[in-house]
């Protein structure tokens, strides 16, 4: 197989391939990338394990990846903000500019969002990727293309914890210690909250949590949601002031609820069931606001700016690295739930 | 019976007696009242038909009535701000004022509240009743005393479209025509909402919400929640920015959900079942927001500033009146489901 | 002269004239506009007395132009959001849509941004112009072309009462009785405000700020803005809760700040002297903000939802109607200072 | 002289002295405490050298000191959150809590303010003092007393930053490397700020700043504000977001505006002259909020956990300790400009 621009192609369910693409011309306002660092995302996981992820179907061929780090190596025109060689981050998603939500600073509700490999757009997990400039953020030197890629599931922890309004001081639950749940301590913690609370019902992860700053961990038994909630407490010494419930599980989320504090806020950013039963009457009449999150929105600047002041240390989510060649071994690494975060390598060796 | 201090007090479950009782002197920074409208609140009549309201049991003879408004007969040591013979409308709850919601503006929420006709604490369906001072509100002589109660149904509709975010040229969906979602609609207009739809499964309350300046309504026939949504997205030509859920159903929860727009608001006022089915993927990946309320909070200044500058009128909310002395039958009235709003007058005639 | 594309045109200080032009073409995602009305600003009326605002220059031919209203004529590429026969109102400024200020909702404050008639682009006080399609927004039948064009001075309202955070029951002072003062007073009230006062030095212009809804009206004959401060408390009754100041005095922004209670807003509109000597520790002990506006963001949907729901009238605004052949006589009465609003009718007799 | 509950009472201007008091008993909600820690304020100094602060005027003689800490040594009735022996930090207003102010969660502005060493209330430079329970806060025992004294002047920091909205990843100028400015730094960098860039005329007082964490200092000596404006953005490499001004000087003022980003903030800390030449129309049109700030609200909780959870290290602050007995000493070297931050013990030796 030649290798002018190798890519990693969903053909369909299962059915993931490495196979040779011409590269792609950079029109006005984009730039032409050379892909350096691909980190795996459990959505990436899921359309290869299940061709589908809700109502996007994988109905074309279409290129994994959206966490990913390169180096600028073609201005398309009018491109003034970037120059070739410059090393980026890629905010994976591009709305429309023209409607309400992107007008009004919301664009990560634009109902024309192109974003990386959601099905119909492709991803970048390719040698060769071209983007919208303004979505590329210039890494300074002293930020690796690891760190780069990293960007993406950290923006997901910024605008979780900036939906939930975490500030200095808060007391703060996460309930869900993956790396979802990972970059919102860390996130929560850069933003000033006196101790972060988290819940698993896994040891490993949850150890995990405290390496990675955790004050307290929760190990989840129980599975009455009021009674794990009362046991949070205890351990917190005080309900949180806010709850960012990162499992998707409906007991979670319950228990998301019964504990927070009287007027706070519980943030749901892991997806299970569509319909969950929700003590209601118990959030209302306590004021407890219930919000979810879609991606991110304005996120990089700021995710950048925390691991570039050095404000939080992202590297200890990597676990294992692959070579773009060895993506299919890297897919299968991540079915099996190994480590945490798992990264390609996409540059040649 | 002598009638020194004529009073309304709940007994037991269906036992609500009127009974002689001593005029109460007013403590330090309060006041007395001689009462002169009450408003029967649909709570007051659930403690009379069931005794209790979810935890609140009536354990002890109880005096109900919590919508109100009197003159003021006497003042008790360090009152500065009110005058004998002042007439005033009286916020029901009185705050502890040291803990950490009291300071930081969100009363309402304080644990030690006591609020007029919840247990242990005695409402004011009586002659006369002493209050906090800070706590009544000075009425122009150009308001009345029935408008002066009803701004205690009104602060919820404050306060809910405050939780809401109601602002100017918003669209609205108000959800049950009962009282409460009719002062949700006139808070909703005199905020500026562009226009407001409302729901219900009865005409005549549908027909009221229109009198009272409802630009839609939807009478809920359809069993499915999606369905209802996608009906009213019809009638209004777009779907709503903010819902206020005053009905306490699931199913209208439910639909609250599915109605309202991306990036928009359920507020949650109505209270139903502890624990309810929300499809909260869908609301969550729309960031659509779910906010519960608990009474009101500095909502009077407010209500009382609409009423006194003419924004809105209350008074087509009232369809019965009463006599203290004829208490017995209001309630029974109310239990009836008679009319919106009853009032009692206090005075003697 | 051939009428093709009559064009008022400032070719530089005191030197407008009438003149054909080819008719425009439009480029992707913009719609070619017969124009319809357009309403004449004080900044028309300063660059052709002037030849300049500030740092904005005419330093070569400008159409003057950008109250408008007018009918998409032809579409460009990719436009779905319009078609040829509607109607519509036109925002005027379109940014750059990929920096920070346009991403994160704040556009006004675009470095790019590129203005009907703030040098060098041109207005569109002509008979066809050519604009972006998603700042046209279109009218409902009901809507008049003139009202149309008045969304733009009405936006204006709309953004200064935004970042005042005008709400229900607030008490407004509104400093200038000219046509921002007007839409201020107007967009105040249909926030709810419960009543505004407005000030003037100019018995005329306060008639007409009663007229259209002003509570009160102080007119300011003192020179002592703490004096004045005093008399607009006596007149409300009470301290505002918000001032907007619309003139751009000194002595008018000493005077709102006195004016304001404390933890209240100033809102800057009017521009004067650079430089102003500020009460800075009156303002700062008492956490009364200090704020200023550029223009309006995301204003016309909510401008329009007034207008078309029937929360404003902005009809008694119009005092003077001219023909586009007559923009020199309409230019000539704005600078008399006749009226308020004059506007011009583009579209041929 | 018997020492029962020795004091520091100042008699009127340069009048300070040591006299001895009957020990205060504590009524309803209040508690006595026997003193630990005072730190010396500004404010107490220029009440001793000046006999008044503007309005504010020594009439009467007045105990100094409000940056406290203490052990609970009797309750007064109806205390319940608090029990002999517990180690508080004071914060030292107590406000009227009926106020529209207080019940709105701005207490600090409340009128009726009873704030220590404030004429014409004693503040806690003594052996003995009284105060509400409900504004003394419980120490951790590995808070010291005198972070529990510090706590004051980093409540400073917190509303201040509070009222800027500092959040993650945000760039911040803080004029003036003073006490106060120092805590805004360390307030800053809790909150997550990316970098923190500070201003000063003075060497010494810049490397303390860098000390304690600023990222970089710019030593003021050019006098046009938007020279040194230029000159910051330049050592920033951006104009920050928001801008914290310390000093009080009207050229800082104006250097502050000039420097900031537009749509950021401004808060006016220091104060100097009453009215200040401020660029208002270059603050206006780029949306620059300017707001002040007096004292602080609910900051106390924040001021100690941050300090609890080792977010924030206060202890560099402390640069001389002196005795109760030595007071006069004390004030003395405070009036010469020695060091940051004099602690004065206040229990017998």
């Amino acid at each position: 197989m030649t290798d002018i621009n190798l890519t990693a192609i969903l053909y369909e369910k299962d059915d993931l391939r490495l196979e040779d693409q011409p590269i792609p011309e950079p029109g006005p306002g984009q730039v032409q990338l050379k892909m350096e660092q691909v980190g795996i995302c459990g959505s990436d996981v899921h359309y290869w394990t299940h061709g589908r992820i809700g109502d996007f179907i994988v109905k074309a061929p279409m290129v994994l990846g959206h966490e990913a780090s390169a180096v600028v190596s073609k201005l398309g025109p009018d491109v003034t903000t970037l120059k070739v060689g410059d090393r980026v981050a890629i905010e994976p998603g591009v709305p429309c500019r023209t409607c309400h939500f992107c007008k009004s600073g919301r664009y990560n509700l634009c109902p024309d969002m192109k974003f990386c490999a959601t099905p119909p757009y492709h991803g970048n997990l390719a040698r060769y990727y071209v983007h919208a400039a303004d979505f590329c953020f210039k890494l300074p030197d002293h930020v690796s293309f690891e760190e780069g890629a990293l960007l993406e599931p950290l923006s997901v922890g910024v605008h979780a914890t900036n939906r939930a309004g975490v500030g200095l001081g808060n007391t703060v639950l996460v309930c869900g210690a993956g790396p979802i749940g990972l970059v919102n301590i860390l996130t929560a913690k850069a933003k000033g909250a006196s101790f972060v609370c988290v819940t698993d019902i896994d040891e490993t992860r949850l150890n995990k949590a405290k390496e990675i700053g955790a004050d307290f961990v929760v190990r989840v038994a129980n599975s009455d949601p009021s009674k794990v909630a009362e046991e949070i407490e205890t351990v917190m010494g005080t309900k949180p002031d806010i709850t960012i419930e990162c499992s998707g599980a409906a007991k979670s989320i319950q228990t998301a609820i019964y504990a927070t504090r009287s007027g706070g806020v519980v943030v749901l950013v892991g997806l299970g069931q569509d319909i969950v039963e929700v003590p209601v009457v118990n959030a209302g009449v306590r004021e407890v606001d219930i919000r979810g999150i879609f991606r991110y929105v304005n996120c990089y600047p700021t995710a950048l700016a925390m691991v570039a002041s050095g404000k939080v240390n992202v590297k200890p989510l990597i676990t294992h690295r692959f070579k773009l060649e060895e993506s299919v071994k890297a897919f299968e690494a991540a079915k099996r739930g190994e480590g945490i975060k798992i990264m390609i390598e996409c540059s040649r060796s």
